[in-house]
């Protein structure tokens, strides 16, 4: 029980036992970076995050990001809605299955692409800072371990 | 690169490199536990935190829950009209400083505290499910190592 009104951030984090509460803390912090960061390109970090996505995943459907990453599927839905009216994304029917659109970027979502990604990699390089590669790789272990975890819940 | 459109959730967590994406998942799977598990009590994810955070700081000002955990103030200052609607709490006029009001939970906020951090409890135990103490111990201090690195953003 902390009785200490006026406690900062920085001490509520080195207390908190709860694992949840600082997942939530990074989350809020990455969201406000991603805010600012995003802002001139007019994007969302839901937009990023489904243009990234369609990157990696070169082609994918919405369905499937969606699946792979845990998404929302209403919430990729808009956002490709989204995406295609700004240019950056577009729908091409999969020449094996026509029941299905697969979503590839347009030249002016392969042209802003790497500033996105550059924005994406200071994120994970500030979020590991001062880590070696050993703690580094010990990190990703057990963020994939939690991650692992929370999937079953 | 990944070209396999129908990779599971469980294949990108233990591949993917960045701990941004992560953490996002992770962030994620944890807003829908708690929507499923606070639904019957009519409270989000914001209620929820909020109230563990008067509960916690012992009669905080609006100020200091949104200061001390890193909150948007306008999300705090929302949170507690609704959670007063409610009757789980309270604003009390601080008698050292007649400008503060200080935050407190009802008897209906009392009575239904225990629930909430059974729900809290059971989240933070599934995320580090089969961790044994040290690697326990070990995640925390990561998870507090990312949380200090981010709050720098």
């Amino acid at each position: 029980m902390v009785k200490d009104d006026s406690k900062t951030t920085t001490q509520w984090i080195q207390e908190i036992e709860m694992p949840a509460a600082l997942i939530s803390y990074i989350y809020r912090s990455t969201q406000r970076y991603f805010a600012r960061e995003l802002i001139e390109y007019h994007l969302g970090w839901g937009h990023f995050a489904v243009l990234i996505a369609v990157y990696e995943m070169d082609g994918p459907s919405q369905d499937s990001i969606a699946s792979s990453r845990g998404f929302d599927k209403t919430m990729v839905a808009k956002t490709v809605i989204r995406l295609e009216e700004e240019g950056l994304i577009i729908r091409i029917m999969d020449s094996n299955d026509r029941r299905i659109k697969k979503l590839h970027l347009t030249d002016k979502g392969k042209r802003i692409l790497p500033k996105l990604l550059q924005i994406g990699l200071e994120l994970n390089k500030s979020m590991f800072a001062d880590f070696d590669e050993t703690a580094s790789s010990q990190s990703l272990k057990i963020l994939r371990k939690i991650a692992l975890n929370v999937s079953k819940l």
